[in-house]
């Protein structure tokens, strides 16, 4: 097999990251790299040298370079939120294969763009939306498949992550979230708990998303943080934020499951993606890590049952281990996000070496980023339902290209 | 002081719980009781008598007899659902105080009209919602008060509770379950969540409720208990069940704060009350049982933290106990819904003797029932944003008649 020539725009702290696990994929390698900070691009170029990987051929501060340039095969956008769509859709143009880092979208025409360049081009793209690849989310895909849960009436998810350091505190110019959190009020991270889910509830495949409504709580959780620990800084003590510190957004499928989504991450708490399946055969939720199946227990003896039972996720394991991560345990797991990461850059590229469809693709891709700005407009209407468009124009309903995926499209193993 | 002659409307299961703490209050007896069944009075007549108490005077179906009958002074309405602001209202107009078990309303006009009875008549009442003096949700008021967690951006409840046996099981003409979730669509059941939210925010004191939406998911649940349990049942096999099976309502308030509730009582799970508060100094929820404080750990130690501290809700027992809780259990605890029940009865029996406001009063009442009818509204109009009415016409902001209790008119120790 030919060698993969992949060029990486983005080599920030998560960029840099990644780039890591694209260096450690079998017949690829990375010939250019984009980013308009210098000392982001030599540090790339000194771990690609410490791996022992040939130094770049293109160094640039210019992604159409990056994207024109003769000798990258395929494209890696792991930049700012705002760059990941315009990006896409050029590598696309240009026939380049595109991986992209998650984000929201800001428009739901870019959302269109998006999915109208690749049924032009048929240029592969997949969101590379590491969570679905987490081992719970997988775990409980796995139990779904088996029909653990009966009929699903409804999931939770969350971004619950303290970011409030990483919005205000990093360095003002270079970072793009707080340009983020100063100007608009969304639910601006969505795909972290809402991949899983779609992937879970067949999204796309058989069912979609028709509308949601989102409400904004007050902002006071950053003004407080800067007041905290920033406050000789006159501009930010000075800054308004836009952005509500919890963002609560329902949405509804075609058959009727609900999706509860909680966007909080400028307040103080610990990390969670609060998963919860709420189904006629059994109940999970990630927040108290425990399963519930109907009939484990009847009322009276209910408190007896969570003592032993409250935090039992982990009794699961054995049987309803995904095969993925069964494999992947097996191999002897690598480095980056409890795994999700390699697991997410490793299926991308076996489908791109295997010509198979991606495992998130372009639909998933434009449905779950138009999330952002739907939030935002039913947030800027009062709470105002909103429908949410139907990207594969009615082919999730008669027929669906990525057909050996299915609803568990996800399940195809990477090499 | 004279005792007080109480008659008791509604002796189910619940009724006749709560019947036997109204029997173990000072200076009170029970002179009248009421309920459409014999049987249900039969029993409530052998209890008071295996208590020593005298037998009520009056036993009647028709609740206009006790509420008429001379011997009663105050009115306690234990009925189903539907019974209890009409009831409330009648007791009102004759001048006898009135404490009513807890409910959705039906219309947003009968909240107008317990509240306008009420200011005409000015006959004390109170809802008796016992999750107020859950000693849980006692001691997040109390630190709340402390300002433990600095301002409150959001919080959460519900009332997850697998109700399957209860609303179809048991006798079909009995239960007033059943007809609501055979007919309504709405989040029916909010105030044992709402209620002890509404006081930490200070709801109708200096804050309130302006708008809400809500969501149901498809209505799976009932159907599969049936077929599970009560197949041979050829009437429930074939009932169309309307009530979703999740119910998601976000509230928006004056201030900014927003309230997600959740409504699951029709698929398997454990009991829930959901509570979770987001403020800018700590984060507590009830699904891990965990409260985490600004500075508690940063982000590299985040993992060892909550090895630590996971479930840490009982290391601030000592610290923020609230004094109701703490005296209570000095006391000796009684029985019955961990002492909530109890502690509720009696904090209306002491207002009622002492002339003090009620610590659950009318315009709490009508803003915290209401919720039902307007869920009902936002879920019919696809989940339309509905404006929450101000039943205090204004006295929530320039002042307010309960003001010994203000924020936290809770407080108020029963003796």
């Amino acid at each position: 097999m030919d060698t993969i020539r992949v060029g990486v725009f983005g080599v920030g702290i998560r960029g840099h990251n990644l780039l890591q696990h694209v260096l450690d994929v079998e017949n690829v390698k990375v010939t250019a790299i984009c980013d308009i900070y210098e000392e982001r691009i030599e540090r790339a170029v000194n771990t690609m040298k410490e791996k022992g990987a040939e130094p770049p051929v293109l160094c640039t501060a210019n992604y159409h370079e990056l994207i024109a340039c003769d000798e990258v095969d395929v494209v890696m956008i792991f930049a700012a939120w705002e760059a990941h769509i315009p990006a896409a859709i050029e590598a696309m143009r240009a026939g380049k294969p595109v991986g992209v880092e998650v984000a929201g979208a800001y428009s739901i025409d870019q959302c269109w763009e998006v999915v109208k360049v690749y049924e032009e081009t048929k240029t592969p793209i997949m969101m590379l939306e590491n969570c679905c690849y987490g081992r719970r989310e997988l775990m409980l895909l796995n139990m779904v498949k088996q029909g653990f849960f009966g009929k699903i009436a409804h999931m939770d998810g969350s971004y619950c992550h303290d970011l409030r350091e990483e919005i205000i505190g990093g360095n003002v110019n270079k970072h793009y979230r707080l340009r983020n959190y100063m100007n608009r009020n969304c639910e601006n991270y969505p795909t972290h708990e809402l991949g899983p889910i779609a992937k879970i509830l067949g999204i796309n495949r058989g069912n979609r998303m028709v509308s949601l409504t989102s409400t904004a709580s007050k902002a006071v959780g950053l003004h407080d943080y800067v007041e905290k620990h920033h406050s000789d800084d006159k501009e930010l003590m000075d800054t308004v934020f836009t952005q509500g510190d919890i963002i609560t957004t329902v949405i509804k499928c075609a058959h009727g499951e609900t999706i509860k989504l909680t966007l909080g991450t400028t307040l103080p708490r610990f990390y969670s993606r609060g998963l919860a399946v709420h189904g006629t055969d059994a109940f999970f939720e990630e927040a108290s890590r425990t399963i519930a199946r109907d009939g484990d227990f009847d009322e009276e003896h209910e408190e007896e049952w969570l003592k032993e039972n409250l935090g039992n996720e982990e009794k699961y394991r054995e049987k309803y281990e995904h095969p993925i991560w069964v494999k992947y345990i097996a191999d002897g797991v690598k480095e980056g996000h409890g795994g999700m990461d390699w697991l997410t850059i490793s299926a991308f590229f076996h489908a791109l070496k295997n010509g198979e469809p991606m495992p998130i693709d372009v639909y998933d891709m434009a449905a779950w980023m138009a999330i952002t700005p739907l939030t935002e407009r039913s947030i800027q209407m009062g709470s105002m339902p909103v429908e949410i468009p139907d990207f594969t124009n009615g082919k999730w309903v008669v027929s669906f290209e990525n057909k050996s995926g299915g609803l568990y499209s996800l399940e195809t193993i990477p090499e």
